[in-house]
């Protein structure tokens, strides 16, 4: 029988390892951490106390995959892959002892990196990041037992959104710094500035165009302030979110191709540069299917894909992973917020010319109870029409009308075509206009 | 200048009278009751008390039309075209005067009509239809000058099961009685077998397979029962909610081609058999694009649709209505039911051979609060795998979820490739998986 070796616990390498098994392969799975198959993007939740056990964000545990026929080994860690000999080196973290292990094939699931900035007292106690299990709890330990008031937040993505949140719902005052000029890198200006409204009405001190240079921290180690250029600002708690870069140290050391962006290089098929040897999940580069460059996207449902993807291929199948056109969406308190394919500035940059409308419109009849608008921000093509990206931002049931942008969009609808279509009406649910016709109506005027 | 009559101030006819008055046409419009672009399909919500206020309903006035330029005649019935002399005969219903207006290109927005059976006591006081605001304006005088008590819907399609839940909204009993085996005809058995449950969990008497016979009116005139064959049914009001057909009498008469569903038969530019004759709105035939079939769909986001695309070409634009594929959305309570595509039964009546597959699954992540369960049921083509249809039923958040299937539907997505679309994902809003990705994926695992 074919010896799977899966590096990593996380849902890409899980789906890889629990695909193969149904398959009747044997699977190994090393992680070097103490869990298997957790959400982490629901740690700002548990932190929040929207979801009250950390445990409830372990889809499955260590025993269940056992049962399920995958020889998972915690507290492992692969620290070198032996391309030659078909064989990994793991390190047992109890005991320190190593081993070698062979494989006929492998799957580099090693996950993410949070980017951590080299400053002044980095390492100061109180300064987290928020990507494992380990990580929220000392979060949740730090807010338990130090008397924290003051929390500030480096980075305004979708984390340090999340993460501002569940701080004001711990009763914290909350600032949050980021080096660019609005929220969410991933929207335009005129976007980000809906949602830095928002942010500033919710009590939260938002600083844009404010890098953190450095942090002080007390005669006891623990944070103390985070230094700006300007300011020096109290903080009891810091958490870094200043996104995920792949972590690939170890496909590297192996010669292991490494993309542009960072991640390891895949085919559609999810296999990297060597023989044998797949990766899944946030450590790997995969394609923009509008620009059909490399991107590195840290996003639970692509791992999910990817894993399933390596998992056929694994065992003889012949399974694609598509790529991604960017889909995202995120919630703020009341504001949802969302985006697919690219932004006006991204399209911009990877050459297209481009027209744009933005639309405010509500999610329901507007004599309906309960109406929340919401702009929608439509980018197509200026010679064509065709659409190539939407943003959204707006109340309740909002932002998952971008799914039908989302479907519009890889299948290259040009706005006119897509403002025809015949989307769900009735009172509850959507003007007899939908939002996102009108926003397509109105590029589509422009083409 | 051109002098454009529109027959019927519903939404039909005021978009399409509206976009020809921004061109610069003189636009004459003639409805026989006293409001115009109302929302009928609000009319439940006001009755049930969630709108407040009838007044609500009415997008623009008659006042805000004339301020746009358009000649808004209200109380003005067209009873006869004359398409020798290019003109209408209007009976002024105020003194019963008639006159004639000459046209040089016309527009029908006749509307629908309420099913009405021709049953014993059909026209006993107490018996009513919901399609305008005079039916409901007279059900809301009922429920309050009556000591009602007991409510009677006949029919559980859309409207039935939206008047069923005014009604205990109201505080009366609730019966719902309809001749087929399932509430909502447009789902197939096993979906609306799960809608039927949700109807008996409100504590609706619901009654399936049990056509009315007749009525028993008291000796005011005021009905008293509902029959069946085997029953008599108390009944202090009754709705009747048996579909709405298009209304083409004056049109029949005056030899424009009706076609085989009963609507006025159109072309894709919504142009009838008489040239310089347009229609638009529940009163047409237009196509069903995965059939080809005509048919006809009373539906307010078409109506608006169809009239934008007369008022465009009306004027010399050249605007196509691209047809449907059946997509419509409902709640009954807290339940959410959307459908979109063909049904298992009608695309085996169409000729398709088909899969089917329908999962169960959360609108949220599985930890995250509220995540309500929905039930999605996917129709593809056996042979090639390409989706037909798709049916939700589920709580918070399900319904809308339709729309990502109807893009993926209208585009001739296969469920294979629908399932690696790139969807919106984070824990408020869905599992990594999307709902409409499993369901898709696992019809795909069919083909």
């Amino acid at each position: 029988m074919e010896r799977i070796v899966v590096v990593g616990g996380d849902a890409a390498g899980m789906s890889a390892a629990a695909q193969a098994a149904r398959s009747g392969a044997a699977v190994v799975v090393f992680e070097r951490g103490a869990h298997t198959s957790y959400a982490a993007c629901g740690l700002p939740y548990f932190l929040g106390g929207v979801v009250g056990d950390v445990g409830a964000l372990i889809a499955r545990t260590p025993e269940q995959h056992r049962a399920n026929g995958i020889d998972v080994r915690l507290r492992h860690e692969v620290v070198a892959i032996d391309l030659e000999r078909r064989s990994v080196v793991v390190r047992r973290l109890d005991d320190g002892s190593q081993i070698e292990e062979r494989f006929d094939q492998l799957v580099l699931a090693t996950g993410g990196l949070s980017a951590m900035p080299d400053l002044e007292n980095i390492n100061a106690g109180g300064i987290f990041s928020v990507r494992t299990i380990p990580n929220a709890l000392a979060i949740d330990t730090a807010l338990r037992e130090r008397d924290a008031h003051h929390a500030v937040v480096v980075g305004a993505g979708h984390i340090g959104l999340e993460m501002a949140e569940a701080f004001l719902l711990r009763g914290l005052t909350v600032r949050v710094i980021d080096a660019s000029h609005h929220p969410v890198p991933t929207v335009d200006d005129d976007i980000g500035a809906l949602i830095a409204d928002k942010v500033r009405d919710a009590g939260i001190d938002l600083r844009l165009g404010v890098p953190a240079t450095g942090f002080g921290a007390g005669p006891d180690g623990w944070i103390s302030t985070v230094r700006t250029d300007n300011d020096e600002l109290a903080a009891d708690i810091v958490v870094l979110a200043l996104g995920v870069r792949p972590n690939v140290g170890l496909a590297a050391a192996a010669g292991i191709a490494i993309g542009p962006t960072g991640g390891i290089t895949t085919d559609g098929r999810m296999a990297t540069s060597a023989h044998g040897v797949w990766a899944a999940g946030d450590c790997v580069e995969t394609h923009h299917r509008l620009t059909g460059r490399p991107v590195t996207v840290a996003l639970g449902t692509h791992a999910n894909k990817q894993g399933r993807v390596v998992g056929i291929n694994l065992c003889g199948g012949d399974a694609v992973f598509p790529g991604v056109i960017g889909t995202e969406v995120t919630k703020f308190r009341d504001t949802e917020i969302a985006r697919t394919g690219l932004s006006e500035a991204e399209a911009r940059e990877a050459g297209f010319s481009t027209l744009t409308a933005t639309i405010e419109a509500g999610a329901r009849a507007e004599y309906y109870p309960g109406n929340a608008s919401m702009s929608v921000k439509v980018v197509a093509e200026a010679e064509s029409g065709r659409l190539l990206g939407a943003q959204i931002v707006g109340g309740e049931d909002s932002a998952k009308r971008i799914d039908a942008l989302a479907v519009g969009i890889w299948n290259h609808m040009t706005a006119e075509e897509f403002e025809q279509l015949d989307l769900a009406y009735a009172p509850p649910f959507a003007p007899v206009w939908d939002a996102v016709l009108v926003a397509a109506r109105k590029v589509a005027e422009l083409v």
